[in-house]
């Protein structure tokens, strides 16, 4: 005999962690679609070839791939994310009309050390807006994002969306005469771990990029720059340097502000010039909602990314996502909502032989909306009581001969244990 | 650079298929859950150990299942199906209430040859009843396919379950000296070709099996049979010789015919005695959902396998099961069905300082129930419209500055062309 055992850090969904998912999906997927977010899905198996796509930003999680060849030899990976298939779908379909505003959700595996919270096998929920270099796309989705989290605000609290724009960090550390790429993409590596390393651990991996102690004195500086965006940026419009991308930056930033003034979710956001997302594929705005208490960490991320689209195409396609940690989400939920009992109604027949009586009722009051179950076990009605309070039915519908014969029924309130007689056509016809 | 490709047998979903699949998987789960099956999922990464557990009925599948290595030197492989899953499930789930009724939509994958319609990845759609050796289990699940089914007749016409029992079918077997498991299994699967195989091909096939000629007569004559399930059965039992085996399939099969009379699916069920199903572990009724017209092939198939589920648990766990083709079945409502437009009103600013105007009626038509988009392209009106068109659009609500600074809007209908001058507030505030 075999021990039955899962694969190391995936999970089985039982029925309450479904139904709670499927819930939340369907809440959220509402919104997106209400805003021209339209749905797509990928294959689980992806080329390796595509996976490893220079500056599709796999290349610290190619590590972690699950990858193997096929019986045509040929090399597969498990997607790690959603974000490569995106890129390939937009490349095989030249033609989709732009913008292209889709959203994925979708199971992703990463070979992971194993923690608590940490699974090998977990989901992602995007959405994505291909095509549009307007502000106006990444207010939508910083907006859409608002809005779908705030539906979940008794379970999750309050939440800031935290923006910042990575021309504007290139800018300043051009001209602290930090040029390089190489030194680019460190030092907002660093960054990224502001709130994990003490002030002594960010100088020394600054060094490591050989960034100066003078020079990473005044990265930390400007990095403290933190509060309402329309005030935060007239504040750096007087006192940063002019250059170029530090223009590009403030203007970036002064026009996401103006239309996520129109969209109503300025109060949702602040300028934060510590945020800039590790992964090196952004290009403009970064944003991430963190939820409000100490520690409390970020529930969803993302930014405009104009370079990676077009890897397989050879030209830019300008595109912007935010991304709901959507198991983070399920996680601060489960335990905090009781589920409506998924069946209202358990017919018992006291005596086997009223079986067929009690599923032709029960498929009656199905007909009229009522999800309905009755015994499938052979059980005695004392042990039928106990299942229909297991499973949380509201009434249990009791079928006796003799009542069967008078054309009654007796149905119990689980709750007030108070029983009712009643005519059985008058209750099925109603 | 490197040309996008997807892994041979695989599929992307666009919007148009996502929708269609999503709309079709939620009318079958409301189904489902309104008889109280409740969703379940599980990984798609499964122990080699699990999946090549003898008796889980895949021997021949394993040679065509994605398997490998993991960094930790684990064997895993893909699931094949999503029955080998619920049986680890139940398994490692000892305190499951019974009977545990649950379903599972999702992806699973096999190195098929590929062919149009075959994929490698492809979606399957369960429901099994597990724990339950009623009968009544067994009608449930073909009166709760059925509903499921009846649901997309304008898409796919009539169907019809035909029902057979594999004791009825062993005792005739054994009858006729052909007792060995090996004989029975390989007869059983010479059956299943017979829409395929020509007389001789059966013969020749019965053959390998060392069942003679005679016998393979006998076998022939008594898979004619079918018709309805009452008039088959009371011939039946008068024609057939009796042994425990016969018996207890004819007793399975009357008990059957009457819950699925309770269930009032009488009508939508045939008794066929070719019907055998391919897969050794059915060890009771066995049932497929055939549509009408010649050829047209099987829409679900399903049965009752009572000595699977306790593979891991050293002891028999009754269970019966019915998996719709939703491959199958998406594929015959593709092109038959007209989604709703995902986008009913287009906001299209004549100006481009217009847009967060645009943005703000956006969001007041969204707290209203609509579904709305703006423009995030810079395009000029006309192709504003064009692209309003291209979505589908119902209206496009037209904003310029001197209509704007009158408060007036003018709203056009896409369909009829007209347009119609209207005061701002009045639109968004009824």
């Amino acid at each position: 005999m075999i021990t039955p055992d899962r694969v190391k850090g995936t999970r089985d969904f039982g029925p309450e962690d479904m139904l709670l998912r499927q819930r939340v999906v369907g809440i959220i997927r509402i919104i997106y679609e209400a805003r021209g977010f339209v749905p797509i899905d990928t294959p689980a198996l992806e080329k390796w070839e595509v996976l490893s796509a220079k500056g599709a930003g796999g290349d610290e999680l190619l590590k972690e791939t699950y990858n193997f060849e096929d019986l045509g030899s040929r090399r597969i990976g498990l997607r790690y994310d959603l974000t490569v298939p995106l890129i390939r779908y937009v490349s095989m379909n030249p033609n989709i009309p732009m913008p292209f505003k889709r959203y994925h959700y979708g199971p992703v595996w990463r070979y992971e050390e194993s923690k608590p919270g940490r699974y090998r096998e977990f989901y992602q929920f995007d959405i994505d807006t291909v095509g549009s270099q307007s502000m106006a796309a990444d207010a939508e989705c910083i907006a859409t994002v608002a809005e779908a989290l705030s539906k979940f605000r008794q379970y999750i609290g309050d939440f800031k969306i935290r923006i910042n724009n990575r021309k504007l960090v290139e800018g300043v550390l051009n001209y602290l005469d930090i040029t390089s790429e190489e030194q680019v993409i460190g030092e907002m590596r660093t960054i990224d771990k502001i709130q994990k390393l003490s002030r002594e651990g960010l100088f020394k991996e600054f060094k490591t990029y050989k960034i100066s102690a003078v020079q990473a004195e005044r990265i930390l500086d400007s990095l403290s720059r933190k509060g309402e965006i329309k005030q935060i940026l007239s504040e750096m419009k007087k006192d940063l340097p002019k250059n170029e991308k530090i223009a590009a930056g403030l203007s970036e930033l002064e026009e996401t502000e103006k239309y996520l003034g129109a969209f109503g979710v300025l109060a949702n956001c602040i300028f934060d010039a510590s945020l800039v997302r590790g992964l090196g594929y952004y290009t403009g705005n970064v944003f991430e909602a963190t939820l409000e208490g100490k520690n409390s960490g970020s529930i969803a991320g993302g930014g405009r990314y104009d370079k990676v689209i077009g890897l397989f195409l050879g030209k830019d396609v300008p595109a912007v996502g935010f991304s709901i940690g959507i198991e983070r989400l399920l996680d601060l939920m489960k335990g905090k909502i009781t589920p409506e009992p998924l069946t209202e109604i358990f017919v018992a027949a006291v005596s086997q032989d009223l079986l067929p009586e009690a599923i032709k009722i029960s498929e009656k009051l199905r007909t009229q909306g009522k999800r309905v179950q009755f015994d499938l076990m052979g059980r005695n009605f004392s042990n039928q009581l106990k299942f229909a309070d297991k499973i949380g039915a509201k009434e249990v519908w009791i079928l006796g001969p003799r009542d069967m014969a008078k054309g009654e029924i007796v149905v119990k309130d689980m709750k007030t244990g108070k029983e009712e007689r009643v005519k059985i056509n008058s209750l099925i016809n109603n």
